[in-house]
């Protein structure tokens, strides 16, 4: 088969390698439909090999490292079922959402519901594994337990399901608040970028935003990235940090009193600053942002306002059933509108990384396919 | 009447000043029987005025600023009441632990139960108020609702009662993390001074520790501390972090799960990142202490195991009737061996404030009386 091959920063190869093995008792073979690009595939394809395994440290589950088939977002079909297998769940054809992530399913965190942290964790695609493929080589093996099952009557739009994993942190990200119900809730999202605009559409799946209960406000200093949020319809109150004070703003807006929550998806210290400053007393400031500068608390308005600070890290399990259960009914309708481009993946590197990093704010999610037929059909 | 009135960094005068007037329709006089001498005193005496109000900016309730008379940690007994007050709740003679603190009782904060962060918050003793008095002068006026009447029953240790006002520091803390229910709990107190001391003393009162359930660790360096923990029987996992990894401890004895909460009353970045390293996955670190440099998150501990950051301000209300309560009851036995010193207020200044400058560690709480009768009781 074909596959996109990460070598290092800026070095990826279209190789052909051998198919994945037939499946072992608990997997199932994909031919992939799409893959998308994340992050964190930026970052390997602007400084890594970062997340991405070096031959020095190979995988701890995998035992893999660079080179590694590349992709770690990715939809497809059922192409193979593992020898004798008679179960009903999974059949040939079948559409299926991944959840890339390679964990071990033993240690503390994944014994009890906390799997986005095994110390463990690695992604298809960026750690190896997947019998050799991943989300931009034409087939993956997968384990059962990671395949979510898709209707195929046409409902669900599987050119676009793929933005499933991107939203799984969004919705991971609400959870971490440690708020339960977000019905009327104001909020404000530091960011607009890929992760933001995930958490504001799970926001507006759990009935917050416009139209719905509370209030989603949203600092975001560039223009394009303000166009998308507006046209996305996701708030009313985009706050260009560059003009407006973001934390008066919040509080003329909210009766003085302030956001109950913040999500951090910018991870810059001004936007932290801001976000904390707009918090209502004892508000709840999420982090998911990297940081590339220290983390430095400030204490006048922490102590004084008695700020709750929480931290929260990619997805799990529950994460992943539920986002997949709300875009096959519907609640993430329009975010189609994410993808910004799609592509062969033999034009991955150029016009799709390269695209990124020249071009960032004017994107949000490019995915690309080895399937003339689905390309072509989804341009249409 | 006599007062200790507060000047400037290491200017406490001996006075005579006017007694306060007769108390207001909502007010008592209560003639002090005991003030105790906290932290903030230490910081005003060594580099204040910092809480204390200069003339150019008098504190924003009572409009007072230095000289104040000085102490805001105290108890005593009621000795006058407003003319014409028949009510029985408050009668002549009656023992009172006072609520010092000076708040608006309108605002956002104090209207939602949040009175601890009132941002006009102020203290009798620092920020004037009180008919002229406070915790070192004779007498001192009080608003009925921040006085809790104590049982005068011989049952209740009147000469100690005092320890109320730093206890609800610490029990402020254990609600401040957010958990309910402390059963079975481990966890990790950084620094045992007189906010560590409050807050092992609550996580007993509340069923936490020796001969309990859960377990109290102790990361403290010095021997003195280290000893009264110990005569207190506070804690069997007294760590000094000069000589162990309290993390790799902590992780060791709790089957290499850490603890559960942190209360950090050291304020020091080796000990919050000790702290850090020895919660258990989603942890809870409570932050009670000042920082005088900055607290920066270690995002690679704080983000891969998702911990909770939540701070803690003062005391409120609800830990000044649930302290007091506990106190009555005798959920606090043993809480006296934290007086250290006991003192005429006329040697407050050399024997009180310098003495915790020259001999901090050996130390807890050194309290201070107008009554002779009251210090030669107390000292038999």
């Amino acid at each position: 088969m074909r596959a996109a091959r990460y070598y290092g920063a800026r070095d990826l190869r279209i190789e052909t390698v051998p198919d994945p093995p037939a499946p072992g008792p608990e997997e199932i073979t994909i031919d992939v439909a799409w893959g998308g690009i994340c992050g964190t595939d930026l970052h390997e394809w602007t400084n890594g090999p970062m997340t991405v395994n070096t031959p020095e440290k190979p995988h701890g589950i995998t035992g893999d490292h660079a080179p590694v088939s590349f992709g770690h977002e990715f939809t497809g079909r059922v192409s193979a079922l593992p020898a004798g297998y008679t179960d009903s769940r999974f059949k040939l054809g079948m559409p299926i959402m991944v959840d890339p992530r390679i964990i071990c399913r033993k240690c503390a965190a994944c014994t009890s519901g906390m799997d986005n942290i095994c110390p463990k964790w690695g992604y298809i695609g960026l750690n190896g594994g997947g019998g050799g493929g991943a989300g931009f080589s034409e087939k993956v093996n997968v384990e059962m337990r990671m395949c979510h099952v898709l209707p195929d009557d046409g409902n669900v739009d599987l050119d676009s399901v793929v933005l499933c994993q991107p939203l799984t942190v969004g919705r991971h990200a609400l959870g971490s608040s440690g708020l339960k119900d977000y019905t009327g809730l104001n909020v404000l999202v530091l960011g607009g970028g890929p992760v933001g605009l995930a958490v504001m559409l799970n926001l507006r799946a759990k009935g917050v935003g416009v139209g719905l209960s509370g209030r989603v406000f949203v600092s975001e200093p560039t223009k394009q990235r303000s166009e998308m949020i507006r046209r996305l319809g996701l708030s009313n109150d985009i706050l260009n940090p560059m003009e407006v004070s973001v934390a008066e703003q919040c509080r003329a807006r909210t009766n003085e009193v302030g956001v109950d929550v913040v999500f951090d998806s910018a991870g810059a210290e001004p936007a932290m600053l801001s976000g904390m400053e707009s918090l209502r007393l004892r508000g709840t400031y999420v982090n998911i942002a990297g940081w590339k500068r220290p983390f430095n608390i400030p204490m006048h308005l922490a102590m004084f306002r008695e700020i709750i600070i929480r931290f929260s890290l990619g997805n799990n399990d529950n994460d992943y059933r539920e986002v997949v259960e709300d875009f096959v009914a519907g609640k993430f309708k329009g975010a189609e509108a994410l993808i910004t481009r799609r592509l062969p993946v033999t034009e991955l590197a150029e016009k799709g990384l390269e695209e990124l990093v020249r071009n960032k704010d004017e994107h949000v999610k490019i995915v690309a396919t080895w399937r003339k037929e689905l390309l072509d059909r989804a341009l249409l």
